[in-house]
């Protein structure tokens, strides 16, 4: 790219240009008409979910570069649809812009976008673009999941194990480093890097969900096709404890969860206080893994097969109080909320 | 409501306690997972699109209020979905807010935004509310159409019959009685007060979606039941002018279009030089009706059925000019473009 290139705005172009400019990172069948057309399975029921990122309130430049914010985006709505049990259909994207960004912002931007999507196996397929005073991107999600397979946070019942897909903590961890460049301090390159990654890179986890299917086929064999599937969840997006706490609302119950079955990152055992790493991984957020509710004997096959990082980190309990006990005793039993995180981490 | 209650900022209640504000206006059965579910009926397609509306550029106190502008809103995005054959499933909201806009305000906005969506049987299914400097709206709204009555842009043929579904220029003309009150010298109150409503209340035309279909009903059973259907289409919310061209450009045709066939309110007669009328029915915009072409004889009983207002504007020709006519030759022949309006109306 030529340096004229490089520095051209978008009032440089208009929206017209900046839509010519973009065409390819979008489904190619859903160009020129009032929308799009798509189509889906049949018996299968529409999800859809919708986030609005502001420039300087969900993303910054200091932090996360153009291609980063494309590719946490579109995470984080697809994180939605694979807790709902749903595979994605496509994405339509709103972008509110001030004349002067650079065209190569915004290119840059979809092409974080569509990375991660095409590793999703879905794209692009409708969008709008406006001339804003803030740089404003709205998503909005759409996947498809057969109605016994919706994955509800009001399913959640006494005795279930609370399953979590992968580690906690991890991308609160990468976004401290970015923040605060001096904590790299004790770790290694490659440590540091996994951490930023986390935090720059999030992965949304439908890739467990075909996982879920198949420990769910067998006994589901005997049941009744039509009764739901038994798994309550969400994902961990606003972090561990407000997904547990929001299950368990939803859901009428409560939870005990061991302190000591929070799967962490290995570089936190000796980088960060443990009631530190506690913290991150209860309130740091932004770890997209998927928490999930279900017979402890499903359960315990599903974290065998997720591998490492998953476990089952405690169970739900009659009541409505969702309690932190630490078998080691080291920490005092302790009840979670929301407000906790937010007196940590909150804006 | 009471002074204190009318006065209330977003600031004041949070994000948190202004979703709840608005739970009312929203479909029960969506809150409180990651992502609402829809039905939709077997073997249709689902049909999506989006609007970015940002304060002072899309919309603005001065000519509208909150309720008409959440009303333009939906509509704008209810006509997407007409002009594509679709029938709406619902939208999502996504709203962007500085922390001093009222709580009252963003209320009406839900007030006008839901009578639109329950007129056409439809609803808020899911959206998202977040902090941002400047008032944001991302609509996106879902439909569902059967995929033998998708109607697409290009498929205009020659000698195809170009209809509109309704006047063209009111909603422009409303908007100018708005910006300069002064125009309303020699209009009845009721006059002034129709156009305006056209401006702030414009109708999605999906009520002419199941007259179109019965249209086509007849010769439709003895042809191929999987043959496309022969209508091209998309609304004028862009203007008239700005509808056909697109038509055209996607079709690979021209147009002829007959300046005395253009439905323009009947007030335009004594109110408005000729020229400036029709220019307002061309270039003005936003009169969300529907520009359809489809085989002259259909095109006839179509216009028929659909009563006042609708008319046969002109037919499909070869080539890839748009030309503007006058029988009576008043007006020279002149080609249409997108540029000329955008210079007269432009901002």
């Amino acid at each position: 790219m030529n340096s004229e290139l490089s520095s051209q705005q978008v009032q440089d172009i208009g929206e017209q240009g900046l839509l010519e400019r973009l065409q390819h990172f979008c489904s190619p069948e859903i160009i020129g008409d009032d929308a799009a057309v798509l189509e889906t399975a049949s018996e299968q029921s529409l999800v859809v979910t919708t986030d609005v990122l502001v420039d300087g309130v969900h993303f910054s430049n200091v932090t996360t570069s153009p291609e980063d914010a494309g590719w946490r985006a579109a995470a984080a709505n697809l994180s939605d649809l694979a807790a709902m049990g749903a595979s994605p259909l496509g994405i339509t994207v709103g972008l509110g812009l001030p004349g002067e960004v650079r065209v190569s912002w915004v290119e840059r931007l979809y092409q974080g976008m569509t990375e991660c999507l095409q590793k999703y196996n879905t794209s692009i397929v409708g969008g709008d673009i406006v001339r804003s005073p803030v740089t404003t991107l709205a998503i909005t999600a759409f996947g498809q999941v057969h109605p016994s397979q919706i994955i509800r946070r009001s399913a959640a019942v006494v005795g279930d194990a609370i399953v979590v897909t992968g580690v906690h903590g991890a991308s609160h961890a990468g976004l401290q480093l970015l923040l605060h460049p001096e904590l790299r301090q004790n770790l290694k390159d490659a440590e540091r890097t996994a951490l930023i990654r986390a935090h720059q890179r999030p992965q949304p986890r439908l890739d467990v969900l075909p996982i879920l299917w198949k420990i769910l086929d067998s006994p589901s064999k005997i049941q009744n096709p039509k009764s739901k599937i038994p798994v309550a969840g969400m994902d961990s997006s606003d972090g561990l404890a407000d997904a547990i706490i929001q299950i368990c609302r939803a859901s009428g119950v409560g939870a005990l969860i061991e302190h000591r079955q929070i799967p962490l990152p290995k570089v936190f055992d000796h980088w960060l206080p443990q009631e530190q790493a506690l913290e991150y991984a209860l309130y740091g957020g932004e770890d997209f893994e998927l928490v999930l509710c279900l017979p402890q004997e499903l359960a315990s096959a599903f974290v065998q097969h997720l591998g490492e990082g998953a476990a089952i980190v405690g169970s739900i309990t009659s009541g409505s109080t969702v309690l932190l006990h630490d078998e080691q005793k080291k920490f005092p039993d302790r009840v979670l909320n929301f407000s906790q995180g937010f007196q940590h981490f909150g804006q």
